[in-house]
């Protein structure tokens, strides 16, 4: 079996060796040519996959290490009889850390309590879905604002307005949608933030255009109580410098890039490749991954829940580290910001995830391993 | 034997109550009364122990929890053959930890390395003198000045001058002098303040006016480029609101305060008081303190050694919670800043120190053995 991939994928070789030939390209050169003979295609967001890439080529399967599929032409592989997959909620977990780690700050600047906190979580898949677990799981009120799976399943969803109405802080994780029955492009314009309540918190990881961004800078100026985090800009690269400094924590669309995240892509459709094929999957992302530097953390049992949720979650990841790099880079030339905005993203540092990570409660302390088990990491 | 002591002196019957009965009292209703019939007297800054308090009185042994002895008059307690004792560098490692805190917090601002900064250390007695120690352990570069050290023993000091020209990290941990040979009243001043290098960062944990707080406020008006971490104010509890805004991190006074600190104050007066009576020494702090809430970490051998120095230190304190809270505190009415600041010494949260920290590496790993050595934390 001919494989043509990305080169950026990664563990390529250790999932996809086993089938047959690799051939590496740079994203952007993957061509008619090159395809011809390959039967399974692996590509990430910057190959157009077309029937013009793949018109008269052996390719039977394509997959994207990417959790989107806008560079994919679905309806011409359904046509073709072209298997495909993509890696939805591969890097999922990685803004559910993220959300975690701005809750942190957000309570530490604030002198609150996270526990006495709404929360509203709007969009409910891949990344919102875990936050929600993840919440509810640490005993916190949340309610969920998601219209679409409102509509085709049982469960306590809220509108927007009542979201908005009742909760404190709130975290935005849907797709940007232009149009349609539920559109999401400036889902919070002026009129939804002027809602915010008093000493409201706003993170949006989601896509920028989710939130009115102009109508963001006026609001933060004229009300000091609110807090904003950013990770995603309408127009990015290109950032507004003013929204910005009025931003509690800014950082350049990273919220995702967790290691586990990037590699977790190639997994998953290595495994839709094993499922389409019939094969038995041979190999496992567990035995792939490199330990976490950070190996165990044990607790005693008198630690303080609340305490020893900040110092695990910060242990893996704090955001005030993107936030300063990010800040640093920050510049009036519109190129050079955008540039910096880029390389940012590509130099990422290795970020490991809280899932997974091994702790110990020293004792009996049955709040602090609902936490711990709450986070997703694991008692050991 | 009968003890009288201030009541909030901790420990005082773990450690004290084998050798008779304890009376305890708030530390400013120690009166003469009080004392007549007490072998030994235990006290804090509040208790102003002289002549008149004691003449008359059975006591022969007087221990003050404190590092300073201004409220002692030894020269009575000579004439009058009473042995003291104080608790020298008790909490010195707690401000040690907080300078660590704060290079890496200014660190992950500026985005550059510790190990390729020049620190300078002013005063290299308890605090500065185990400062310098983990500096160098660490491996990094350290300039000492301490002209009194300088006068009596070999070593390789250098003057303020050289200490300003060469360092562009420094911390200072000298007493407050206004007179003598050596002074330190306004040892920073404008004059020396103008020469901090570029990109200079300022730590002052060790009194307030020994930097002058007017100049320092203006050059950082003037001069973006250099930090200041403040732990200590002129007129404090009145702080500059100015200044305060102006330091990166600006904490009220609670560089020292670890529980660790504390408890061992009152180990150190027992100690000194069991070396004066010639009695073996029954009780050992290490088993009266509480197990660290933070048990204990594991790096895996692959982690990198600034990430796990970063990880450690903050897992177990990290300023910038002080920082917030400090920054929430201060007020414009002058009467409320002050109880402010107050309140936020009386009830500071439990800290715990790095030294003693129980920490694993997993697999072969020299420069972060040495790291973990070098902050004092215990491989297990
Ligand atoms: N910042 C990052 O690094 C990062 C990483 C991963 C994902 N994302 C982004 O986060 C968002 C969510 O990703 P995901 O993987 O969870 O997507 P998903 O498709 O799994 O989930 C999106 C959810 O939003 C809901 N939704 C759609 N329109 C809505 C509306 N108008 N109001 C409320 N809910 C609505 C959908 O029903 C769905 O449940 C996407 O925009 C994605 O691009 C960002
Ligand atoms: N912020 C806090 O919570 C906190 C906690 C503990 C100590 N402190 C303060 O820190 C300072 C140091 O405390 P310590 O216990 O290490 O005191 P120490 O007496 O053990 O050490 C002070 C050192 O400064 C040196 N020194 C004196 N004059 C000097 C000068 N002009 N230039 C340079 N060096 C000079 C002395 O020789 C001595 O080595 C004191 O001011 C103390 O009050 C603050």
């Amino acid at each position: 079996m001919l494989i043509v991939a990305d080169e950026n994928i990664p563990l390529l070789d250790a999932f996809f060796a086993g089938f047959g030939e690799i051939r590496r390209y740079p994203g952007r050169a993957i061509d008619a040519a090159c395809v011809r003979d390959a039967d399974l295609l692996l590509v990430r967001s910057v190959t157009r996959v077309d029937r013009q890439l793949l018109e008269g080529s052996k390719v039977r399967f394509v997959g994207t290490c990417t959790i989107g599929t806008d560079h994919l032409d679905l309806e011409y592989f359904a046509q073709a009889d072209i298997h495909w997959s993509s890696a939805p909620g591969c890097n999922a977990r990685g803004v559910v850390d993220y959300v975690l780690g701005s809750l942190l700050t957000l309570a530490e600047l604030d002198g609150v309590e996270l526990p006495k906190r709404v929360y509203g979580v709007v969009g409910a898949g891949e990344v919102g879905g875990r936050l929600v677990r993840v919440l509810r799981g640490l005993g916190w009120r949340v309610l969920v604002c998601d219209p679409l799976r409102a509509a085709s399943e049982e469960g306590d969803f809220v509108s927007l307005d009542t979201l908005l109405e009742q909760c404190d802080t709130i975290s935005l994780h849907t797709p940007l949608q232009r149009g349609g029955e539920h559109p999401t492009w400036h889902l919070l314009g002026a009129r939804q933030l002027a809602r915010l309540r008093p000493g409201a918190w706003l993170i949006n990881a989601s896509r920028g255009p989710v939130v009115d961004n102009d109508a963001l800078r006026e609001l933060l100026l004229d009300r000091e109580d609110v807090h904003a985090v950013l990770d995603v800009w309408e127009g990015e690269p290109q950032v507004d410098l003013a929204l910005a400094d009025l931003c509690t924590l800014a950082t350049p669309h990273i919220a995702g890039y967790s290691l586990d995240g990037k590699q977790r892509g190639t997994a998953q459709i290595y495994q839709a490749f094993c499922r389409s094929q019939g094969l038995p999957e041979q190999v496992h992302l567990a035995d792939l991954l490199p330990s976490p530097a950070l190996a165990r953390l044990d607790f005693d049992a008198s630690a303080d829940p609340a305490w020893a949720l900040a110092t695990l979650c910060r242990a893996v990841y704090d955001p005030r580290r993107d936030d300063a790099d990010f800040r640093r880079s920050l510049s009036e030339d519109p190129t050079e910001q955008r540039a910096a905005f880029d390389l940012l993203r590509k130099q990422y540092p290795v970020r490991r995830e809280i899932e997974g990570l091994a702790v110990r409660v020293q004792g009996d302390a049955p709040q602090l391993v609902q936490a711990i088990n709450a986070l997703g990491a694991v008692l050991v």
